[in-house]
């Protein structure tokens, strides 16, 4: 059986499961403690990170952007990427959009703190931080707001990687109880098309040791 | 004609740039003093950031993986990203490494510190940051050396992407004298050699206000 190396509240990971969903590619899950330097696990990915994918054929695929692609080159039947050259373009814009400038500027920030810190014995989360990680949250939730306005779905007229990215990073703030959804509704209304979808299912049940999900995270009809 | 906005000690920029001339793309050079904000570049980019490739039919395509990933679809004749799929896979994981961690762990304490805190007005490089960005290095460096004595090219048998994004980094970083190459034999003869590729010619001839590259920086022989 296909296994995917995670951890529950990666938004890397998350986006990978959404990926492998869509596609009706059945996967085990092994939660991998990447603090604790399994060397196992590091000739799997020399970068020490979920998520990591190993196919039945021993194919092992790191990293969350190379495993998108590698899903779209290997299973190209539902394609996620996009089908035109504009559509490839602004697909994967996005998605290097919520992998590298919301990764940096929000969910190091935000999740960083309050989850890893602790996972990794780091101590307390750092309010400069924390603050800093809220104030640009609502400068990408005003963007996010202006692409589920003006499109059908984020990349475009069909559903995308770059709603999978989106929803996967704001699906690991959701659970923190960090994200405002009353100052966002348009975010909101897209958020609860793409969480009503069997692939996120999965993805809500999800529990980590020592974090309670506020009570609107699970509800479909937040 | 087709544009690349670009600026010149921007590995992003480099490596579209050693891309787009491997392939035998013809294309003309716009600085981009993206610390202006300028409103029309944003327009292109709403990132604001280089490089930004701009095609003769006005296909817009922001930002180095995704120009990569564009340029691999659109000319795939000289293919850079592999051609089997364990190719593609090990040649996306190098440049998603060089692309986030070598960029967050030495590229932004080196050339973001030296150079582009001066360009932003952001006053001096911070010592702790710069140390840190040495010492990770001498890491990396040990890991393109063990890629480069066990591998024709970084990537496996072939020149390919991994190649080019690893060059791009450590031109930025030769420019400003921060590579010790005698600590590093198997990564000098690799670099020499793709250093004297055609590609390589017009990187070494950029000059930076301000900046003045150590003596061997153009030289083929160093």
């Amino acid at each position: 059986m296909r296994i995917l190396h995670h951890l529950p509240l990666s938004p890397q990971s998350r986006f990978v499961r959404l990926m492998l969903t869509e596609k009706g590619l059945p996967f085990e899950l092994v939660v991998e403690k990447t603090w604790e330097q399994n060397e196992s696990f590091h000739k799997l990915n020399p970068a020490g990170e979920v998520p990591v994918l190993v196919e039945d054929n021993g194919m092992v695929v790191p990293g969350s952007r190379v495993i998108a692609e590698y899903l779209e080159d290997a299973y190209p039947d539902t394609p996620l990427l996009g089908r035109t050259m504009g559509e490839r373009v602004e697909i994967r814009r996005l998605v290097d959009w919520f992998e590298r400038l919301f990764q940096q500027e929000v969910t190091v920030n935000l999740v960083g703190e309050k989850v890893e810190k602790r996972l990794f014995g780091q101590g307390h989360p750092d309010g400069n931080i924390l603050q800093a990680g809220y104030k640009n949250l609502r400068f990408h939730l005003d963007y996010v707001g202006y692409l589920a306005e003006t499109r059908t779905w984020l990349g475009g007229a069909t559903l995308s990687a770059a709603d999978f990215i989106a929803a996967s990073h704001l699906s690991a703030l959701d659970f923190l109880g960090d994200i405002d959804w009353r100052a966002a509704p348009c975010v909101r209304d897209w958020y609860a098309r793409i969480k009503s979808r069997p692939c996120f299912r999965d993805l809500l049940s999800d529990r980590v040791s020592g974090v309670t999900p506020p009570a609107h995270y699970a509800d479909l009809d937040f």
